[in-house]
């Protein structure tokens, strides 16, 4: 049994994409129909869509929309050149633009438009398996806490790397739904994750699937796992070096740190597509920084006074904004995959399976 | 020298006491005029006024004005009593308190009420002259800094431990007026400290006092310090227990295990009223749990609007607030106080000198 969340993330509609528009979340629903490369840039970068899996899935149907009146090379490379600009730290982007041009740039013209859809088509089905695979896979973990003692397993994640960061069950969350789907009581932290609150993404598929969970400041997470609150972290990442450090929203670090001082084991799940073996280590993971006025819409006035009145009442403040942190390999016990869950120093023996 | 600000943030007028309303900060600059000890145990409670050292000042004039009419045995044990039940976690309103009662129950009836506006006016002025004597201790390991390389000294702190949070300078922010004062570059990392985000107060203060900074979400701290964009953390404290370990805002022990991890050294800087010798340890130091709306108030509505549309949202969402954490000894590179600067592990030295 795997869970399947009721309003797909992403779905094809004829010769255009629809997406459920996340900068909306968790107050309205709506769905935005993208019909342009533009459209398609436009909502990755300004974060309609967001989480490493689906950012890849949606620029591969971007590539397909692009391609729709004009499927020269010269236009199949400004597709795929405005779509890996569009967000510089998650390595699933680059990858599903390189299958992308594998698959197109040997085809003749005429051949790529309805080669360009099959292939986005196979990328969102493999990755919804690609999720329930680490979910089986990290279902394994919460079983075992389960079984060494009475109470919920308390499960703490960051920002959301769950259904509405992927096509399937999510990465972090879907050994969660797994568990929960199977019996298993499970208690969500749900981390708020400033600047841009995505934990209320994950607070609200949560409480669509019916998984109990709590939203807690950002901040408290240490003192969570300090009074024995937290069995372990799980969390997803948008880019992990060959090493095993991973890039994740801004904050994980910190999470991991907390984690290791008090005795409780650290986790990132992603499918392989998101490991970068290429990249040696976190060093040369590119960091995103956004706009100050992600740091500035905090609260008090709505969105748009808000931002402008703290602007104004704090001008001369500078609010720089990386958007995601490196956790070092030394502080994961273990990376879940597709293919299984290995410690950092192992990750290599997957790329080897993958490979050969 | 000694930086003081231009708005204080609590002061005598007759027989009221006018404070800085500091839920209105940065966007308004709102003076409240307290009659009554309900309006005194409003203001501490709704954190009109916050910080440690303030809230102590505070309750003493509570005191004062709570026997304006009746300075009665059982009038002065029901001031004392509705005060302490403010907030549990800062010691310095039990020993402003506790030095209320000493001062105020051996004497007559009658002398009690210019006692008691004097007494509160001597933990007034003490606290302005202990933060100038900690600005100064703390000063010279900045100093020292400065000292080592070019370049601005760049501090991060949590929280609002600034002149807003005492009569004076700050406890934190002490030594940062100091060293700007002094001529010595600075620069401070302020983080948003959410859910109540008190880094604004701390924004909008370096603002009025021309010291440059940048604000940024909590979540960034260690990546920051990671990238070695952080030379030393300075935070305020609620209560340090005898051992050292200290309650501060929810975050700062996460700031503490950064620095720990990077090599930085991380300081408390309190008045020694902060430190409460009868407490063996963090154990024993009672967190204050605050109300899920002030987790729940977010961004992208009015206050009021955004609380309600969220929680609607999320219903069935809980949202625990606790509203400090407790860094251990073991991560504290030095106490700051009027005294000197010590390890945690000499902290009971002081202890000694005080009380002979």
């Amino acid at each position: 049994m795997t869970y399947m969340p009721s309003t797909p993330t992403l779905c094809r509609d004829g010769d255009t994409a629809l997406i459920l528009d996340q900068t909306q979340l968790p107050y309205r629903t709506e769905v935005r129909r993208l019909r342009t490369l533009d459209d398609v840039a436009t909502a990755i970068r300004t974060m309609q869509v967001r989480g490493a899996p689906l950012i890849g899935a949606t620029a591969a149907y971007g590539v397909a929309i692009a391609l729709l009146d004009d499927a020269s090379n010269a236009r199949l490379a400004h597709a795929l050149e405005t779509l890996a600009a569009t967000r510089p730290t998650a390595v699933n982007l680059h990858w599903a633009l390189a299958r992308m041009r594998a698959k197109l740039q040997p085809l003749a013209v005429a051949q790529r438009r309805a080669a360009a859809w099959l292939e986005a088509d196979a990328i969102r089905a493999e990755d919804c398996a690609t999720c329930t695979a680490i979910g089986q896979r990290g279902l394994a973990l919460l079983h075992d806490i389960a079984a060494r003692r009475p109470g919920p397993v308390r499960i703490m994640t960051h920002c959301n790397a769950g259904a509405l960061a992927t096509l399937g069950s999510g990465t972090a969350l879907a050994p969660v739904y797994a568990a929960h789907i199977s019996g298993i009581d499970v208690h969500v932290w749900v981390s708020e994750t400033r600047p841009r609150n995505q934990g209320l993404l994950t607070a609200w598929e949560l409480r669509e699937a019916g998984v109990p969970h709590s939203l807690i400041a950002d901040n408290a997470a240490g003192i969570l796992m300090a009074r024995g609150d937290v069995d372990i972290v799980i969390t997803g990442a948008d880019r992990v070096a060959a090493n095993g450090d991973s890039a994740n929203k801004v904050g994980t670090y910190l999470k991991a740190l907390a984690a290791r001082d008090n005795g409780l084991p650290f986790y990132i799940a992603v499918p392989l597509t998101t490991v970068d073996f290429d990249c040696p280590d976190g060093t040369r993971i590119p960091i995103e920084d956004r706009g100050a006025d992600e740091v500035c819409s905090i609260t008090g006035l709505s969105a748009h006074d808000q931002t402008m009145s703290l602007r104004l009442a704090l001008a001369g403040t500078s609010a720089p904004n990386p958007a995601f942190d490196i956790t070092p390999a030394r502080l994961i016990t273990g990376i879940i995959t597709e293919q299984g869950i290995v410690t950092p120093a192992r990750l290599r023996e997957l790329q080897r399976e993958t490979t050969t």
